[in-house]
């Protein structure tokens, strides 16, 4: 593919447009699953071992995800990049568009638009890099906004 | 898969998290090509004939495009719905990933944040609801949103 031609959105489908790829960035960031074995044995889609091992080598070789070198015998910890960071207000589209779509995940009708969370979303990509990356950002004031975003995304219809 | 259990976000991957489905929509929203050779030749990526069929049928099945009823030997129109217009800010965030991250599509560095744009979304879809869905909202002042859009992602990193 031509990058050029297919221009900014071909190129982010390009690497990000695949379901796993984009099921495991979200339980990195919002369930914060580190290690191979939490992502496999705690994905409610029920990721198989080959896909998720196949798919965290293609988000580290797009340098959306850094694998930390294990001693031996250790398990190796994955971290967000800020590439990977950054795929966080892709993620909260995908939410805000199932919330209001899909049934059983929100009341139809009553999701807010989706550009009334930048705000939270940056408080949460700046707690990413505080997780991720070693940021000394201090703690934001008033909650934490990945807990905030996660009860947005992760509430069924019957709650709240 | 339990749509309960995955949240809003799994349940949107799992309808929309598809490379093909998403330059569909991408095609179709921004270039309004409306028939099924208008998106195959089209296509940037060299989408190919059954891919393409196939990823139709799914959209319009999913409820994101209509496929208006063709008389005999006329060719069937696809319209956006609704839930397919709101689609618009998941390209979108897209979009915005890939000017920053992928060389060639937008100067490094230089791209805004992902909330900088929800107005401009906005009023794009208000201009996709008058061409798919029939309605009467009058045309926007101050240019095409859609147009504006486009030239955001569509543009390379040598341009503007």
């Amino acid at each position: 593919m031509d990058e050029r031609a297919a221009g900014a959105i071909g190129a982010a489908v390009q690497v990000l447009g695949d379901r796993w790829s984009l099921l495991v960035l979200r339980d990195v960031i919002f369930e914060d699953r580190r290690y191979f074995r939490a992502l496999l044995t705690g994905s409610a889609e029920g990721i198989a071992s080959n896909i998720l091992a196949d798919r965290l080598v293609k988000l580290v070789e797009a340098g959306m995800l850094a694998r930390g070198t294990a001693a031996r015998g250790q398990r190796a910890r994955y971290s967000l990049t800020e590439a990977g960071i950054q795929t966080l207000p892709i993620i909260c589209a995908f939410g805000d568009w199932g919330r209001r779509w899909r049934p059983g995940t929100a009341r139809h009708g009553a999701a807010p638009g989706p550009g009334d969370r930048s705000d939270l979303i940056a408080a949460a990509m700046d707690q990413l890099r505080v997780r991720h990356l070693g940021a000394e950002t201090p703690p934001p004031a008033g909650g934490e906004p990945l807990d905030q975003l996660k009860q947005l995304y992760y509430r069924t219809a019957g709650d709240g």
